[in-house]
């Protein structure tokens, strides 16, 4: 596994992001900074299960640990969510190509449905 | 893990693309349909190799299996991706906000450094 964040951050991201509650946790940290006890009650999880989160999270680089007197805020870190985004991005044809198509085909099928109206 | 396909389709997208050779298998289906054959070659895997990873991106809905006489030719199914890239564009804002600090900085400093060359 460390050698996979080594070799593939892009692999590392996106294993980090496969858990819901991972997800969670960073739509949680889009809204503020917050600690281990502040993530613990939204979400019903117990300190060791938020932690071991946290740190998957953190290895990836998703999140830093932020220090303010006795808390330690985690913080998200949104740059790996960017290189999420660039390489999806180039597939964007794909699925605007099939949008494009079930559009063309809806106007077919629409102009035929008012040509056969008009008929009967 | 069928459990988790049900409940978390995003989650299994954000799995299968957390390997690189799966990544570079969609890559190659971006640019046109190929069946195991096709794919062993270039990626210098074994068939079992290359068939297991195509039960991961099968079961993740990333790729379809078509059929064409003796070839089973395998197409790229880009809806997931969309998921992905939506998923990732509501952090937009926290990447941009990065790079407008950054370049604020850059045209401060900038700006310092023209004021300094001036006096000298």
């Amino acid at each position: 596994m460390a050698m996979e964040a080594q070799s593939d951050p892009l692999g590392l991201t996106f294993s980090a992001l496969a858990d819901p509650t991972r997800r969670a946790i960073l739509a949680r940290l889009a809204v503020g900074d917050a600690d281990v006890s502040e993530l613990m009650k939204p979400f019903g999880l117990s300190q060791p299960t938020i932690s071991k989160h946290l740190k998957v999270l953190e290895r990836a680089g998703l999140i830093t640990q932020g220090r303010d007197a006795q808390r330690r805020p985690r913080k998200l870190v949104a740059a790996p969510l960017k290189d999420v985004a660039e390489w999806a991005e180039p597939y964007r044809r794909f699925w605007e190509i099939r949008l494009d198509r079930l559009d063309g085909y809806l106007k077919k099928t629409g102009a035929k449905e008012k040509k056969r109206a008009r008929k009967t």
